[in-house]
């Protein structure tokens, strides 16, 4: 039996943005699932000349641990995810975009989350402005050579399985990946 | 002034494993964070004798796709992470592990989960029983050689993010990351 769509039979919110869909499985039998409506997210990978990445650092309280991260964050509504990932690079880093490509779009986790990953590549970075950060963020720049980035990850120094995500689709864009 | 974590002045469950908790950020303003508490996920790169990865296909409702993955799924409580990651291999595909390794542990998400994503790498696999799957699942397993996986998550083939992750894990693991 080839694989099919689960039929929507009714949906409800229980929360803004969270969703129960009440659902009949392609054998017929019925089953509730929950999605999790959230904006999509851009993060963008950003070397300067010198092939420095831009990273950011800064306390994460879903795991209460200082992390090392790629730049980045939520879509706005009605925003281009590329001006999205430019804004947030400046804002948080104060680094203003050269050149800058897509390299790929992910699905963060296509089973109870709808939202997309945009994931960019900006070449020759430069410091441009100071830090623009919401009132909840405090956030530490670091430049980090790329080629040291791929021993960090496997050295448990940069854990958010998203920008490694992104790391990888750089590294393929770049002819890095045999 | 040093990234410091925020302080937990009280905690509360809105859902089982949905947690509010009331913080002090490092400025002395009040902030109020959400956290998810998902249960670990372990996620299983599986290779044959001949080089293919196990891939498991399956419809995912959080974007209502049938989408390409690596097998895997939540480590059940008390459960070694590692065991799990056989166990949803053999569920969901019928191949057993001949060699395995951890290739990392990651955060899926580690603003608002708290929760750690296992990483493993099995080798010389072979087709031992027929799946065994949960009532809601159905899933196709499909091999495709490791060395088309690269070019099939460039040309959005392979869209999972947390899989991109581990995919990257295992070529750094392999050496063949430049």
């Amino acid at each position: 039996m080839p694989l099919e769509p689960w039929k929507i039979l009714s949906s409800r919110h229980l929360f803004p943005k969270f969703r129960s869909d009440k659902c009949e499985l392609p054998s017929g039998k019925p089953y509730t699932a929950f999605v999790m409506e959230f904006d999509s997210w851009a993060n963008i990978f950003a070397l300067t000349k010198n092939s420095e990445v831009v990273l950011v650092k800064q306390y994460r309280h879903g795991v209460q641990e200082i992390l090392l991260e790629l730049p980045g964050g939520v879509v706005n509504e009605g925003e281009d995810p590329l001006e999205g990932a430019k804004r947030e690079l400046v804002e948080e880093t104060g680094y203003s975009v050269g050149e800058i490509i897509e390299v790929g779009c992910l699905y963060p986790n296509p089973a109870i989350q709808q939202n997309t990953l945009y994931c960019y590549l900006a070449t020759d970075v430069e410091l441009t402005h100071s830090q623009h950060l919401d009132e909840s963020e405090e956030i530490e720049v670091c430049l980090v050579p790329l080629d040291e980035l791929p021993g960090m990850v496997q050295r448990g120094e940069f854990k958010h399985a998203l920008h490694v995500a992104i790391l990888f689709q750089v590294l393929a864009h770049l002819g890095r990946i045999k």
